[in-house]
């Protein structure tokens, strides 16, 4: 046992404790929530790049947090393992996530860091093993060192693009090997700076045949997990061909991978593309597509990515009834993507704010749960589409022409009348579960 | 002739004029640009909305505009019709575009909305003969009247639904009568207020099948201009379905029209949905699906649709280095859909506005063009991708697999070296044309 | 009684009603809250002009709303004032608000349309006295009609700077006859559309002039009530000149009003000049001019104006608790500056969004009274500052000099280190009461 | 001679070179404009942090520039001073600017950093004197370090504030040495992370008292420069206390400053602000607290703080216009506060990327000067105001009453007619200047 979280007990649910101690009030992993235990339907997972890789630098001042294990060598990273193990158990939440630089230190070769790679993963599945954290996803960075500046697979050196392709392999093969559920691939880089010197179609295509080459990889491996894509719409690229879901959704068709590949929703993107993150996680589902979420906000007055943990319960049930209206999650979880403010320095504020993120998680799911059981807002919605019902308005869907529409307009009996949209009505019945 | 445009002459190109008359000083109907007449590069477009039934309301006032045409008459809307041709007279420019809405009074039926809309399309296309001015795109106002509150296409109710393809089919009928060269569809009301009481999927599959009946209705009557859709993200819905380019190319894939329709792109809809007008212009083209354009600027610290005039030049160039690029117009022009600020409200504000966005888009098209003629751009560009051009990464992206790709690069030989982007060479090369 | 809520029962407190009745289910008029009757802390307010005037339009579309009140005649406009006190009896909210131009029809002459003012505000002012309900506030409309399209204050026409004064005037004085707590101004139009045809400091002086000719005004009549401005960043100018709190801070010490005039704070406004809502509350009670609040929210991914009503309970708690922390209201309270979707036609819409809004404070306000009342948010924000109690701290800020400082730090002693500022612990203190 | 910028020659002004040569093809030092010198309207500096100290990170990724001074000795500061004057000899701009974290390394107290920075600045001192290159201004960077995390004059620990002091006493000193013309704040931390952990009033109080002693030190030690503050909304705090101009000015106001304190004006803060750089500039001016500019743009599509040279020349017009009818420069001038993109990673593009500015900014001067000396957009904006010449106006606005006023409104006479703002008119002469 490290020290680094010295006088922090296991985190208990106890509702009822006073309000300054640090206990599970709503988060209780056991509790039957539409026939399913809490943890199931949550799947909750900690991201190790924000939790224990991250500096508190931010683009006007550098390292805030000094960890013990901040450093280059393979001690340091298995310390860091250590830690990050001991915080699973404090937490007890199920899973975990990880980019291959966030637990192996880069070394002066490919082949070497793979070394080191291979080394740490093995070191962090023994701990799985005796623990029982699992893996939620592993993923690839392909964003940080400045060798994909100009990006990864849409980088105008093919070397890079070798680059990525060759460390998104080992990054597979190492999720499968620790029994990851998912394999993710978000393109930080994949997008561009400039117009001026950036070839669209050309980076598409490259960025297609990558996804279509993972996607082959996966099935020759014999990996299950699902494969995902997390759309962002910028930052750090000024533009990132991923914008949204229904960018995505455009881009898989094209290259035929609509069926292979699911997303991996974040409220903070889906807020930078100028979507709530219930749009994008309704129309995932409506596209057939959804499949994780990384449950972390953005300040809605910053115009950057901010990471924020979630704090806003209202906000949450809404985008919980969107998972359970999916059907709630198969491969799939609730990944905090949050990072600390660089301010919260102490190794309880690590704690405290996965605490109080599962809470709020726990609540917006309980209340999804019930409006969902209530059934008042499906009810309304159908009510509100109930002419569709009409026989005659299921022809014109199914096989009519403009013409014998205008025909049947024409000739009378079609005047339609505006009824209600009752959104606050509406509203107000969603702040009756909140 | 009415005397609205009273002591206002037709607007001649002369360069060296005295910098208070106003005169074409850059747009020259006949120049030669890269072999082809600058007017039948530029193409331009009044919009018979904007110019002639706008009242200068906004949403916390109500008409300032006091035009002698404004009511429901067919007798004032063959006084707006004149007043428009002699406005043309006085431009030159080669093209208009209208709504249903715009030119006719709304009746008490349908069917009597219809007589007077095909009577004023008679009347219109008596003068179109008459002044040689064509058409560029009919469209239908499918969201200005209450009926369609929630949707036209995507409605709850499917007798909006009907009424809408009605509509469609008489704009269609009426913008192949007068040999129009392309027909719009702006989805306005496709979208939603609230998700609480909106089935995205439903709505899509209505908005889906409706675009393949005037597909098929094109096709039917034998029209051979472009069926056009104008995305836009927002406004006056909460999200509208056809946010962007990117999205609408993965609706249409979603529904088999990729290749049927095209993009009317508007820079102030690529503005509000956080991209650039040049590159919903780059991406519409590296899709295959670029049309036309709509040359009306949004102002950058306003985050509703403002729909100004353009007025810089140097994004006016960038737009038209795009235009070139994709091959030029077709069928497509360049419309404005831009409105009077509501304080302008003098008919020589109505024609300087438009004589300023026309000498602006010349001027942007004559540094376009410079450029490609220079070809500096594209030779930069093209060297950055050099690297491609060897065969082993040819291979890699025809037929390549993740492990051999693994396997050349951990055998060494690939350490990719970063090479500089460029692009303040590249914005000041860009500063040399315009 | 008029038969428009025909059907509709006076609202009650029924906190364990089903959940498809329309109750309160949390706003109980005369439960203590500190010490206090709810409502006499929440003071809520009706608004005249987005409940009875506002047609339904948008930028796109116009009126969906079919009220029988609509029209510009006397008689129509009494019948509007039946329909208001009607609903007032339903709700029970002891305020309302108005401008002149939601409760008279405008006449062809200044002399005119007064003598319809003066005659509805005896029309009102004898319901008010049968009815029990007050008036919050009253305002001058200086923006609708097309004299104002330039501006009313900061008009180029000294003419309209007249009639605004005028106008002013009247309103003041109906406020003051119907015992009105305060006096409103919104600036609406009171920035510019150009910068190229605008003088900001003249229209600075005009603006700082008319200020000062209201508050003149007020205390030579003895109006007792409260001076508030309206911040507002844009819309409908692209600038308008009360941004925000601080720059109307500015602006008042500019023309030496800052202890004369407070602030209406509404958190839509707050949102488009970038603040959250509890920013501009902080900030105008750090700087003595905290006044009275309009608790309509903007939707976040709109940028424009939306005036929906509240229903995000931990927002609404951030914003009472800065307004208790701020002493509560004295002449302020909570106004509704919120609009009915343009969808939701019926009159149960319109009821049902004024219980869902009601209710909605009243949960905001029970949390924030539970957090004042538990402590631990202040307690913790004083521990803090703690370091300046110390008495060579208190003498820096008192009369140090750079000097003296350099010296001590230089000296040593002094090498500061950063403590946690626990912001994700806070907030989870927060989500313990909301 | 180092040999960083080996191959690359002079800058001269060729205004007809080929189009790939890298000289001066508008900016003409000696050229006389309005009765100045080119250079001494512009009066250009080279910023110190981005051009040499800045690593080309961002939130996403690392170092991509390898320079060879990065490192904390003495011996590479020298290097970093060596290159940067070899720079300045190349552009033969006027100016440069520094924080003192840019040109000494941190030591491990505050005495020895001190000493490390009076080093430097006599070696700085000693090229300056050789080679002619003034500084435009000092500054201390009070936001980078750890220490900063929660502010410098606003933090909550008094040590950090008397860090702070003692650092701008040291900055003030050598700015003093050097003759630089000003001294700059940049309040990077003056703001918060989350209301929840801040008093506001406190901390307004703390920058307050600050500021007066920067101003009191500065008079003690004679310096003649200007004390400038530098407005910024957020980034990297929620919120800066130093919003935009009019914030600071009610800042200014409430601590006596107004008359001792100056704007530096940035267009990147001025849009994050949710203004034009115009309106900041023209606000400033029409204040009188007008002092000098940061010359450098955002991306109008990024919300963040991007930097980027500045490259759109009737934007930089309208810029230099609003300087030039503030009466231009008197200690202020044209501060490039940008960076390179962080893929521009020759020695090449930082030549270039200001080759390229200073070309725009001489454009846009000559551009605005001309328009002056026409004096088209003045005459038209007079004749807009020119009803106030009339007594009666005058008198109302000198010593009116609303009751005056509002006799002489309605004993008639007084009924406004709206004339046109001809926006677009005066849109289209801008650009026949541009």
């Amino acid at each position: 046992m490290t020290d680094f979280f010295a006088g922090i007990s296991p985190v208990t649910y106890a509702p009822d404790a006073p309000v300054d101690q640090l206990v599970y009030r709503h988060y209780n992993a056991d509790e039957m929530v539409m026939g399913k235990r809490m943890e199931d339907h949550l799947r909750f997972a900690v991201a190790w790049w924000h939790s224990f890789a991250w500096p508190g630098g931010d683009p006007f001042g550098g390292q805030t947090f000094e960890r013990p294990w901040f450093g280059d060598t393979m001690d340091l990273a298995r310390l860091k393992a250590d830690v990050a193990f001991e915080m699973f158990a404090l937490l007890g939440q199920p899973y975990f996530c990880w980019h291959d630089a966030d637990i192996r230190p880069e070394d002066d070769s490919f082949a070497a860091s793979k070394r080191n790679f291979e080394e740490i993963i093995d070191y962090i599945g023994t701990k799985m093993e005796a623990q029982g954290t699992k893996l939620l996803w592993g993923t690839a960075n392909l964003f940080s060192h400045r060798r994909f500046m100009s990006g990864a697979a849409t980088n105008p050196d093919p070397e890079v693009f070798a680059w990525s392709a060759a460390t998104v392999k080992n990054c597979m093969d190492a999720t499968h090997k620790l029994k990851g559920e998912n394999y993710v691939l978000w393109g930080g880089r994949e997008g561009y700076e400039t117009l001026l010197n950036t070839d669209l179609k050309r980076e598409r295509a490259q960025a297609g045949r990558f996804l279509q080459m993972a996607v082959e990889y996966k099935h020759k491996i014999g990996f299950k997990g699902a494969i995902l894509i997390e759309p962002k719409p910028q930052e750090p690229t000024k533009h990132q061909y991923d914008y949204d879901v229904c960018t995505v959704y455009g881009f898989l068709k094209e290259f035929g991978l609509e069926n292979e590949v699911q997303m991996n929703i974040e409220q903070g993107h889906a807020i930078l593309a100028g979507h709530s993150f219930e749009h994008e996680l309704a129309m995932a589902s409506a596209l057939g597509i959804f499949g994780s979420i990384d449950m972390n906000r953005n300040d809605y007055q910053s115009g950057w990515d901010t990471d924020q943990f979630p704090n806003n319960v209202p906000e949450v049930a809404l985008a919980y009834y969107e998972v359970l209206k999916a059907g709630g999650f198969s491969t799939g979880g609730t990944n905090f993507d949050a990072k600390l403010r660089r301010q919260s320095l102490d190794p309880l504020d690590l704690i405290a704010a996965h605490v109080g993120a599962m809470d709020i998680c726990a609540r917006g799911l309980k209340a999804a749960a019930a409006m969902i059981a209530d059934g008042g807002l499906e009810a309304a919605r159908d009510a509100r589409y109930i002419g569709w019902d009409d026989p005659r308005a299921r022809d014109w869907l199914a096989d009519g022409t403009l013409e014998q529409i205008e025909t049947a307009v024409c000739e009378g009996g079609i005047d339609p009348e505006p009824r209600s949209g009752q959104q606050e009505i509406l509203e107000n019945y969603i702040n009756r579960f909140v």
